[in-house]
Protein backbone atom coordinates (compact mmCIF):
# COMPACT_ATOMS: atom_id res chain seq x y z
CA UNK A 1 0.00 0.00 0.00
CA UNK A 2 1.09 3.49 -0.42
CA UNK A 3 -0.09 6.84 1.35
CA UNK A 4 0.44 10.29 -0.93
CA UNK A 5 -0.10 13.06 1.02
CA UNK A 6 1.32 16.83 0.87
CA UNK A 7 1.96 17.97 4.68
CA UNK A 8 4.21 20.85 5.44
CA UNK A 9 2.50 21.36 8.74
CA UNK A 10 3.31 18.37 10.87
CA UNK A 11 5.23 15.02 11.81
CA UNK A 12 3.56 12.28 10.30
CA UNK A 13 4.04 8.67 11.74
CA UNK A 14 6.58 6.69 9.52
CA UNK A 15 4.37 4.11 7.98
CA UNK A 16 6.15 1.27 8.81
CA UNK A 17 5.54 2.17 12.65
CA UNK A 18 1.56 2.55 11.21
CA UNK A 19 1.35 -0.87 9.91
CA UNK A 20 2.87 -2.69 13.32
CA UNK A 21 0.66 -0.45 15.57
CA UNK A 22 -2.54 -2.87 14.40
CA UNK A 23 -0.49 -6.28 15.14
CA UNK A 24 -0.24 -4.99 18.62
CA UNK A 25 -3.29 -3.76 19.16
CA UNK A 26 -5.14 -7.44 17.63
CA UNK A 27 -2.61 -9.46 20.10
CA UNK A 28 -2.98 -6.82 23.47
CA UNK A 29 -7.09 -6.80 22.66
CA UNK A 30 -6.59 -10.70 22.79
CA UNK A 31 -4.68 -10.19 26.00
CA UNK A 32 -7.43 -8.36 27.52
CA UNK A 33 -9.97 -10.20 26.65
CA UNK A 34 -8.27 -13.01 28.55
CA UNK A 35 -8.15 -10.59 31.63
CA UNK A 36 -4.74 -10.49 30.78
CA UNK A 37 -2.99 -7.33 33.19
CA UNK A 38 0.48 -6.59 32.00
CA UNK A 39 2.01 -7.48 29.18
CA UNK A 40 6.30 -6.67 28.46
CA UNK A 41 7.54 -5.44 24.94
CA UNK A 42 9.76 -9.30 25.16
CA UNK A 43 6.68 -10.81 25.30
CA UNK A 44 4.88 -9.18 22.28
CA UNK A 45 8.29 -9.82 20.24
CA UNK A 46 7.93 -13.17 20.81
CA UNK A 47 4.33 -13.43 20.26
CA UNK A 48 4.86 -11.40 16.66
CA UNK A 49 7.95 -11.94 15.74
CA UNK A 50 8.94 -8.09 15.79
CA UNK A 51 12.08 -7.09 17.65
CA UNK A 52 11.77 -6.00 21.35
CA UNK A 53 13.35 -2.60 21.12
CA UNK A 54 11.21 -1.84 17.71
CA UNK A 55 7.89 -2.26 19.95
CA UNK A 56 9.52 -0.11 22.69
CA UNK A 57 10.23 2.38 20.01
CA UNK A 58 7.30 2.69 17.71
CA UNK A 59 5.09 2.25 20.99
CA UNK A 60 7.32 5.75 22.33
CA UNK A 61 4.96 7.50 19.87
CA UNK A 62 2.16 6.51 22.55
CA UNK A 63 1.10 8.66 25.71
CA UNK A 64 2.07 5.34 28.04
CA UNK A 65 4.98 3.80 29.71
CA UNK A 66 5.58 0.42 30.64
CA UNK A 67 6.80 -0.28 33.91
CA UNK A 68 10.32 -1.69 34.82
CA UNK A 69 10.27 -6.04 34.64
CA UNK A 70 6.18 -5.66 34.66
CA UNK A 71 5.77 -4.13 30.95
CA UNK A 72 2.85 -2.34 29.74
CA UNK A 73 -0.86 -2.52 31.44
CA UNK A 74 -2.86 -4.11 29.08
CA UNK A 75 -6.29 -2.06 29.45
CA UNK A 76 -4.03 1.10 28.91
CA UNK A 77 -2.33 -0.10 25.91
CA UNK A 78 -5.40 -1.26 24.23
CA UNK A 79 -7.18 2.32 24.71
CA UNK A 80 -3.66 4.30 24.20
CA UNK A 81 -3.76 2.40 21.13
CA UNK A 82 -7.18 2.35 19.66
CA UNK A 83 -7.06 6.31 20.53
CA UNK A 84 -3.69 7.32 18.84
CA UNK A 85 -4.79 5.19 15.19
CA UNK A 86 -8.18 6.87 15.28
CA UNK A 87 -9.81 3.18 16.19
CA UNK A 88 -12.11 5.22 18.93
CA UNK A 89 -13.38 7.74 16.70
CA UNK A 90 -16.05 7.77 14.10
CA UNK A 91 -15.27 8.55 10.72
CA UNK A 92 -18.05 8.50 7.97
CA UNK A 93 -17.75 6.80 4.81
CA UNK A 94 -19.40 6.52 1.73
CA UNK A 95 -18.74 3.74 -0.57
CA UNK A 96 -18.30 3.83 -4.33
CA UNK A 97 -19.51 1.00 -6.38
CA UNK A 98 -21.77 -1.19 -4.60
CA UNK A 99 -20.55 -4.70 -6.48
CA UNK A 100 -19.30 -7.88 -4.23
CA UNK A 101 -16.53 -6.06 -2.32
CA UNK A 102 -18.51 -2.66 -2.15
CA UNK A 103 -21.48 -4.59 -0.57
CA UNK A 104 -18.77 -6.81 1.75
CA UNK A 105 -17.65 -3.67 3.18
CA UNK A 106 -21.00 -2.07 3.66
CA UNK A 107 -22.30 -5.36 5.73
CA UNK A 108 -19.17 -5.79 7.56
CA UNK A 109 -19.49 -4.71 11.20
CA UNK A 110 -16.18 -5.70 11.82
CA UNK A 111 -15.04 -2.10 10.51
CA UNK A 112 -16.54 0.00 13.04
CA UNK A 113 -14.53 -1.54 15.84
CA UNK A 114 -12.02 0.14 13.78
CA UNK A 115 -13.62 3.83 13.47
CA UNK A 116 -14.81 3.39 10.41
CA UNK A 117 -18.80 3.97 10.05
CA UNK A 118 -20.36 3.45 6.51
CA UNK A 119 -23.15 5.32 6.15
CA UNK A 120 -24.35 4.79 1.87
CA UNK A 121 -23.31 3.20 -0.77
CA UNK A 122 -23.50 4.85 -4.44
CA UNK A 123 -23.35 2.70 -8.20
CA UNK A 124 -24.40 3.54 -11.37
CA UNK A 125 -26.25 0.74 -11.50
CA UNK A 126 -30.20 1.28 -12.09
CA UNK A 127 -31.21 -2.03 -10.66
CA UNK A 128 -29.33 -1.11 -7.31
CA UNK A 129 -30.21 2.30 -6.44
CA UNK A 130 -32.72 2.80 -4.21
CA UNK A 131 -32.14 -0.63 -2.32
CA UNK A 132 -30.50 -1.32 0.75
CA UNK A 133 -27.55 -3.06 1.15
CA UNK A 134 -28.16 -4.40 4.82
CA UNK A 135 -29.68 -0.75 6.87
CA UNK A 136 -27.55 1.28 4.20
CA UNK A 137 -28.96 3.44 1.04
CA UNK A 138 -27.48 2.76 -2.18
CA UNK A 139 -27.85 6.12 -4.06
CA UNK A 140 -27.05 7.14 -7.97
CA UNK A 141 -23.88 8.43 -8.01
CA UNK A 142 -25.04 11.33 -9.60
CA UNK A 143 -26.51 12.37 -6.28
CA UNK A 144 -23.11 12.46 -4.64
CA UNK A 145 -22.74 15.92 -4.67
CA UNK A 146 -26.20 16.96 -3.74
CA UNK A 147 -25.93 14.48 -1.01
CA UNK A 148 -22.86 15.42 0.74
CA UNK A 149 -23.97 18.77 1.38
CA UNK A 150 -25.55 17.82 4.08
CA UNK A 151 -23.69 14.98 4.96
CA UNK A 152 -20.07 16.00 4.41
CA UNK A 153 -18.39 12.66 4.62
CA UNK A 154 -14.60 12.79 4.23
CA UNK A 155 -14.05 9.44 3.22
CA UNK A 156 -14.67 7.89 0.33
CA UNK A 157 -13.88 3.51 -0.85
CA UNK A 158 -13.51 3.21 -4.06
CA UNK A 159 -14.79 -0.04 -5.12
CA UNK A 160 -15.64 0.27 -8.84
CA UNK A 161 -14.39 -1.24 -11.86
CA UNK A 162 -10.97 -0.06 -13.24
CA UNK A 163 -12.10 1.39 -16.11
CA UNK A 164 -14.24 3.94 -13.79
CA UNK A 165 -11.93 4.60 -11.30
CA UNK A 166 -10.69 7.88 -12.21
CA UNK A 167 -14.07 8.86 -12.26
CA UNK A 168 -14.96 8.20 -9.37
CA UNK A 169 -12.69 9.13 -7.60
CA UNK A 170 -12.78 12.69 -9.45
CA UNK A 171 -16.55 13.31 -8.23
CA UNK A 172 -15.94 12.09 -5.04
CA UNK A 173 -12.78 14.84 -4.89
CA UNK A 174 -15.44 17.15 -5.85
CA UNK A 175 -18.23 16.49 -4.02
CA UNK A 176 -15.51 17.29 -0.62
CA UNK A 177 -14.55 14.02 0.14
CA UNK A 178 -11.12 14.12 1.68
CA UNK A 179 -9.49 10.84 1.76
CA UNK A 180 -9.46 7.88 -0.76
CA UNK A 181 -9.57 4.40 0.22
CA UNK A 182 -9.02 2.57 -3.29
CA UNK A 183 -9.71 -0.90 -3.74
CA UNK A 184 -9.18 -0.69 -7.61
CA UNK A 185 -5.69 -1.67 -9.28
CA UNK A 186 -6.04 2.06 -11.25
CA UNK A 187 -3.86 4.74 -9.80
CA UNK A 188 -5.71 7.92 -9.15
CA UNK A 189 -4.80 11.03 -10.11
CA UNK A 190 -5.83 14.08 -7.38
CA UNK A 191 -4.91 16.94 -5.91
CA UNK A 192 -1.88 16.59 -3.48
CA UNK A 193 -3.96 17.45 -0.66
CA UNK A 194 -6.02 14.18 -1.02
CA UNK A 195 -5.13 11.49 1.13
CA UNK A 196 -5.12 8.17 -1.33
CA UNK A 197 -4.56 4.89 0.40
CA UNK A 198 -4.10 2.07 -2.26
CA UNK A 199 -4.77 -1.24 -1.20
CA UNK A 200 -3.99 -3.44 -4.20
CA UNK A 201 -4.96 -6.57 -3.07
CA UNK A 202 -4.17 -7.65 -6.95
CA UNK A 203 -0.57 -6.75 -6.10
CA UNK A 204 -0.21 -9.25 -3.25
CA UNK A 205 -1.48 -11.66 -5.89
CA UNK A 206 1.14 -11.45 -7.89
CA UNK A 207 3.91 -10.99 -4.80
CA UNK A 208 2.37 -14.89 -3.80
CA UNK A 209 2.61 -16.13 -7.27
CA UNK A 210 6.36 -14.34 -8.06
CA UNK A 211 7.40 -16.38 -4.57
CA UNK A 212 4.94 -19.44 -5.31
CA UNK A 213 6.70 -19.97 -8.64
CA UNK A 214 10.32 -19.89 -7.10
CA UNK A 215 9.68 -23.52 -6.66
CA UNK A 216 7.06 -25.24 -8.75
CA UNK B 1 1.62 -5.90 3.26
CA UNK B 2 4.90 -7.88 3.50
CA UNK B 3 5.81 -11.06 2.16
CA UNK B 4 7.93 -13.36 4.38
CA UNK B 5 10.19 -16.39 2.20
CA UNK B 6 13.30 -17.66 2.85
CA UNK B 7 14.61 -18.49 -0.79
CA UNK B 8 18.30 -19.05 -1.05
CA UNK B 9 17.96 -20.32 -5.14
CA UNK B 10 16.66 -17.78 -6.77
CA UNK B 11 16.22 -13.87 -7.42
CA UNK B 12 13.23 -12.69 -6.16
CA UNK B 13 11.71 -9.66 -7.75
CA UNK B 14 11.96 -6.34 -5.52
CA UNK B 15 8.15 -6.04 -3.74
CA UNK B 16 7.79 -2.31 -5.14
CA UNK B 17 8.09 -3.59 -8.43
CA UNK B 18 5.86 -5.85 -8.34
CA UNK B 19 3.44 -3.58 -7.11
CA UNK B 20 3.92 -1.20 -9.57
CA UNK B 21 3.50 -3.94 -12.59
CA UNK B 22 -0.27 -4.52 -11.94
CA UNK B 23 -0.64 -0.60 -12.27
CA UNK B 24 0.99 -0.38 -15.92
CA UNK B 25 -1.39 -3.90 -16.46
CA UNK B 26 -4.67 -1.85 -15.50
CA UNK B 27 -3.71 0.56 -17.71
CA UNK B 28 -2.41 -0.81 -21.04
CA UNK B 29 -5.80 -3.51 -20.76
CA UNK B 30 -7.76 -0.25 -21.29
CA UNK B 31 -5.22 1.18 -23.83
CA UNK B 32 -5.53 -2.60 -25.38
CA UNK B 33 -9.74 -2.58 -25.10
CA UNK B 34 -9.72 0.77 -26.81
CA UNK B 35 -7.87 -0.73 -29.68
CA UNK B 36 -4.87 1.88 -28.91
CA UNK B 37 -1.68 -0.24 -30.37
CA UNK B 38 1.68 1.24 -29.20
CA UNK B 39 2.36 2.76 -25.84
CA UNK B 40 5.64 4.53 -24.56
CA UNK B 41 6.63 4.38 -21.00
CA UNK B 42 6.60 8.76 -21.25
CA UNK B 43 2.54 8.23 -22.07
CA UNK B 44 2.54 5.48 -19.13
CA UNK B 45 4.53 7.83 -16.74
CA UNK B 46 2.23 10.37 -17.49
CA UNK B 47 -0.87 8.68 -16.98
CA UNK B 48 0.57 7.02 -13.58
CA UNK B 49 2.92 9.72 -11.68
CA UNK B 50 5.76 7.01 -11.98
CA UNK B 51 8.82 8.09 -13.50
CA UNK B 52 9.69 7.16 -17.07
CA UNK B 53 13.21 5.69 -16.24
CA UNK B 54 11.24 3.61 -13.33
CA UNK B 55 9.11 2.48 -16.17
CA UNK B 56 11.85 1.19 -18.24
CA UNK B 57 13.47 -0.79 -15.51
CA UNK B 58 10.31 -2.03 -13.92
CA UNK B 59 9.72 -3.57 -17.37
CA UNK B 60 13.50 -4.75 -18.73
CA UNK B 61 12.43 -7.84 -16.16
CA UNK B 62 10.25 -8.53 -19.04
CA UNK B 63 10.45 -10.51 -21.94
CA UNK B 64 9.98 -7.66 -24.34
CA UNK B 65 11.57 -4.58 -25.40
CA UNK B 66 9.94 -1.38 -26.45
CA UNK B 67 10.64 0.58 -30.52
CA UNK B 68 12.56 3.54 -30.02
CA UNK B 69 9.79 6.31 -30.49
CA UNK B 70 7.05 4.18 -30.77
CA UNK B 71 7.41 2.22 -28.01
CA UNK B 72 5.70 -0.85 -26.54
CA UNK B 73 3.28 -2.77 -28.48
CA UNK B 74 -0.04 -2.58 -26.69
CA UNK B 75 -1.67 -6.30 -26.78
CA UNK B 76 2.10 -7.62 -26.50
CA UNK B 77 2.65 -5.72 -23.00
CA UNK B 78 -0.64 -6.97 -21.63
CA UNK B 79 0.21 -10.20 -22.48
CA UNK B 80 4.16 -10.33 -21.23
CA UNK B 81 2.90 -8.42 -17.53
CA UNK B 82 0.20 -11.06 -17.20
CA UNK B 83 2.33 -13.85 -17.77
CA UNK B 84 4.63 -12.13 -15.42
CA UNK B 85 2.14 -11.73 -13.29
CA UNK B 86 1.27 -15.64 -12.89
CA UNK B 87 -2.10 -13.90 -13.86
CA UNK B 88 -2.90 -16.14 -16.76
CA UNK B 89 -2.33 -19.46 -14.77
CA UNK B 90 -5.01 -20.70 -12.89
CA UNK B 91 -4.17 -20.80 -8.59
CA UNK B 92 -6.72 -22.76 -6.59
CA UNK B 93 -7.55 -21.55 -3.52
CA UNK B 94 -9.72 -22.05 -0.64
CA UNK B 95 -10.96 -19.48 2.00
CA UNK B 96 -10.96 -20.34 5.12
CA UNK B 97 -13.72 -18.07 7.30
CA UNK B 98 -16.55 -17.61 5.11
CA UNK B 99 -18.01 -14.16 6.67
CA UNK B 100 -18.17 -11.07 4.75
CA UNK B 101 -14.86 -10.79 3.25
CA UNK B 102 -14.90 -14.51 2.59
CA UNK B 103 -17.92 -14.30 1.55
CA UNK B 104 -16.93 -11.23 -0.75
CA UNK B 105 -14.49 -13.01 -2.37
CA UNK B 106 -15.98 -16.32 -3.01
CA UNK B 107 -18.40 -14.01 -5.26
CA UNK B 108 -15.77 -12.04 -6.85
CA UNK B 109 -15.65 -13.30 -10.21
CA UNK B 110 -13.10 -10.37 -11.16
CA UNK B 111 -10.24 -12.48 -8.73
CA UNK B 112 -10.44 -14.86 -12.06
CA UNK B 113 -8.77 -12.21 -14.21
CA UNK B 114 -6.02 -12.23 -11.77
CA UNK B 115 -5.05 -15.96 -11.90
CA UNK B 116 -6.91 -16.76 -8.88
CA UNK B 117 -9.56 -19.50 -8.99
CA UNK B 118 -11.31 -19.85 -5.40
CA UNK B 119 -12.79 -23.52 -5.15
CA UNK B 120 -14.50 -23.59 -2.20
CA UNK B 121 -14.74 -22.54 1.68
CA UNK B 122 -14.01 -23.19 5.34
CA UNK B 123 -15.77 -22.42 8.09
CA UNK B 124 -16.31 -23.88 11.86
CA UNK B 125 -20.35 -22.27 11.64
CA UNK B 126 -22.90 -24.90 11.30
CA UNK B 127 -25.37 -22.82 9.79
CA UNK B 128 -23.20 -22.21 6.54
CA UNK B 129 -20.93 -25.86 6.58
CA UNK B 130 -22.81 -27.74 3.50
CA UNK B 131 -24.30 -24.94 1.78
CA UNK B 132 -23.11 -22.67 -0.99
CA UNK B 133 -22.36 -19.63 -1.85
CA UNK B 134 -22.52 -19.00 -5.34
CA UNK B 135 -21.38 -21.86 -7.35
CA UNK B 136 -18.86 -22.98 -4.35
CA UNK B 137 -19.29 -25.28 -1.85
CA UNK B 138 -18.92 -24.54 1.77
CA UNK B 139 -17.04 -27.36 4.00
CA UNK B 140 -16.20 -27.74 7.61
CA UNK B 141 -12.78 -26.82 8.48
CA UNK B 142 -12.14 -30.09 10.61
CA UNK B 143 -12.48 -31.70 6.71
CA UNK B 144 -9.75 -29.31 5.70
CA UNK B 145 -6.83 -32.19 5.73
CA UNK B 146 -8.65 -34.92 4.00
CA UNK B 147 -9.95 -32.89 1.50
CA UNK B 148 -6.75 -31.37 0.66
CA UNK B 149 -5.26 -35.18 0.09
CA UNK B 150 -7.61 -34.63 -2.84
CA UNK B 151 -7.20 -31.72 -4.06
CA UNK B 152 -3.94 -30.35 -3.18
CA UNK B 153 -4.76 -26.61 -3.34
CA UNK B 154 -1.55 -24.16 -2.59
CA UNK B 155 -3.24 -21.21 -1.39
CA UNK B 156 -5.23 -20.59 1.33
CA UNK B 157 -7.13 -16.79 2.32
CA UNK B 158 -7.55 -16.34 5.73
CA UNK B 159 -11.25 -14.18 6.40
CA UNK B 160 -11.52 -15.78 9.64
CA UNK B 161 -11.73 -13.32 13.07
CA UNK B 162 -8.43 -12.00 14.05
CA UNK B 163 -8.53 -14.87 17.63
CA UNK B 164 -8.79 -17.58 15.10
CA UNK B 165 -6.51 -16.98 12.77
CA UNK B 166 -3.29 -18.68 13.86
CA UNK B 167 -4.93 -21.67 14.40
CA UNK B 168 -7.05 -21.88 10.95
CA UNK B 169 -3.17 -20.81 9.14
CA UNK B 170 -2.11 -23.83 11.15
CA UNK B 171 -4.64 -25.56 10.02
CA UNK B 172 -4.29 -24.96 7.09
CA UNK B 173 -0.20 -25.10 6.75
CA UNK B 174 -0.70 -28.78 8.03
CA UNK B 175 -2.98 -29.78 5.37
CA UNK B 176 -0.14 -29.30 2.71
CA UNK B 177 -1.45 -25.04 1.79
CA UNK B 178 2.47 -23.39 0.84
CA UNK B 179 0.72 -19.63 0.60
CA UNK B 180 -1.29 -17.86 2.90
CA UNK B 181 -3.23 -15.00 1.68
CA UNK B 182 -3.91 -12.92 5.18
CA UNK B 183 -6.52 -10.42 5.73
CA UNK B 184 -6.53 -10.77 9.22
CA UNK B 185 -4.62 -8.15 11.21
CA UNK B 186 -2.96 -10.95 13.15
CA UNK B 187 0.87 -11.89 12.74
CA UNK B 188 0.58 -15.47 11.82
CA UNK B 189 3.61 -17.68 12.97
CA UNK B 190 4.35 -20.38 10.58
CA UNK B 191 7.46 -22.30 9.09
CA UNK B 192 10.12 -19.95 6.73
CA UNK B 193 8.96 -22.03 3.77
CA UNK B 194 5.49 -20.96 3.71
CA UNK B 195 4.43 -18.05 1.88
CA UNK B 196 2.61 -15.53 3.52
CA UNK B 197 1.28 -12.22 2.13
CA UNK B 198 -0.64 -10.01 4.82
CA UNK B 199 -3.19 -7.71 3.91
CA UNK B 200 -4.08 -5.75 6.40
CA UNK B 201 -6.94 -3.14 5.95
CA UNK B 202 -6.83 -2.05 9.12
CA UNK B 203 -3.60 -0.77 9.08
CA UNK B 204 -4.26 1.20 5.89
CA UNK B 205 -7.63 2.81 7.95
CA UNK B 206 -4.97 3.71 10.79
CA UNK B 207 -2.66 5.30 8.07
CA UNK B 208 -5.29 7.22 6.76
CA UNK B 209 -6.33 8.62 9.88
CA UNK B 210 -3.26 9.51 10.87
CA UNK B 211 -2.84 11.65 7.90
CA UNK B 212 -6.44 12.80 8.50
CA UNK B 213 -6.10 14.32 11.91
CA UNK B 214 -2.91 16.09 10.60
CA UNK B 215 -5.78 18.75 9.40
CA UNK B 216 -8.88 18.52 11.24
Amino acid sequence: MSVTKNNENRTILPEPTIRRLPWYLSYVRMLDNLHVEYVSSTQISKELNVQSSQIAKDLSFLNIRGKTRIGYEVSSLVKELEDFLGFNKHHDAVVIGTGSLGTALMQDHGLENYGLNIVAGFDVRKEVIGKKIGDLPVYDVKELSSWQQEHKVSIAILTVSVDHAQEAASQAIASGVTALWNFTPYRIKAPSDVIIANTSIYAHLAIIYNRMHGHE
